[in-house]
């Protein structure tokens, strides 16, 4: 088995992170994303779609999306438990961490791709150049503003986001956090359930993966 | 459990395949979205994100993503399997059904919410009223057609979009089409294989939920 993996990209880092909660370790490959490697001939017949993380079987199989990997890795490895125990936990850490990836993550990554200046023409990861849409950067920073401030309301009540366990929702939501913060989206200082969050899950060893 | 639901929307029907693969039924409540039924009060206080579907459990627990309500009816109903057996199998079939939710049905969203006069204003499902971005409705259009290329050329090599069996990934890519047909995208002539496939799955009692 092999990863593909890239250390500046957040999407690989969620499943960094989720590998040094298990403890497991695997071979890992780094695709320079900077210096263009995924659109190379060689990186292309590993992913078509010319993204990373990949994992790689040593049957030839490949998962190229971050939650088919992280599924992978908890059934092959159940301990310690990250995407929850028992059919309703489960499904209720799935919903939490779909949210957070569909409000949160996707919502940083229109901000970021749609306006940085080294992606013109390149708004949306895979094979194909579509152009930046300002508007798309400038409504992804005004979900982010709502994402937080849901975020905080629900951490109000609990340790974690889903509930009083850490999870694989806690990982999407600490690298949606942090991606955010590149484009100098910070948590607001009124958010104080938030930000007590974010220091418990940033003092994990795990966060430095 | 109950199932809120509404019969012309796209994701609600998600589920409703599912149950109909899985020969299970949950009471139903339908929402009337084109009536503004889930701004209400009474629906806020049940999904604030304002959305359907809603699975709600009789201890008051809800769910409000496709994927989560299917992940519990799975695990509640194992037989048949629709999101694969044994631990690569299952990955599989979520990279799958995670690409197409990204490639294929978030895109037709983009079009279709971004485009349409009636939802003007309202771009995004949810509580906040975000304006149509012409050009992202556009560039929804641009990745359907390069969607429905890459699925055609996945089935030139086999029966079911994830493997020879039919799963969760299938009912994600026949709900998109449809939705594709309801912006006026067609399954190219070329894409012989997708066409095949489709007839099949439109074939299964199941289509008619």
């Amino acid at each position: 088995m092999k990863l593909y993996d890239y250390k500046l990209a957040p999407n690989p880092r969620r499943v960094r992170i989720f590998l040094a909660e298990k403890g497991v370790s695997v071979p890992t490959v780094q695709v320079d994303l900077r210096a263009g490697e995924q659109f190379t001939p060689a990186f292309r017949a590993i992913n078509p779609e010319c993204t990373v993380p990949v994992l790689e079987f040593d049957d030839g199989h490949r998962l190229t999306e971050v939650i088919a990997i992280c599924l992978y890795l908890e059934l092959a490895h159940p301990e310690p438990a990250l995407m929850g125990v028992g059919a309703q936990e489960r499904a209720i850490v799935a919903d939490w961490h779909h949210r957070i990836e569909r409000q949160g993550f996707w919502a940083v990554g229109d901000a970021f791709r749609n306006s940085v200046p080294g992606l013109k023409g390149r708004a949306l990861p895979g094979p194909d150049d579509y152009e930046q849409i300002p508007a798309l950067a400038e409504r992804g920073r005004a979900r982010i503003a709502r994402f937080f401030e849901m975020l905080d309301n629900e951490l109000a009540g609990r340790d974690f986001v889903a509930g009083e366990r850490y999870t694989i929702a806690d990982i999407a939501a600490l690298v949606t956090v942090n991606f955010a913060g590149r484009i100098g989206l910070a948590i607001p200082d009124a958010c104080a359930h938030l930000q007590r969050w974010h220091a418990a899950v940033s003092a994990r060893p795990s966060a430095a993966a």
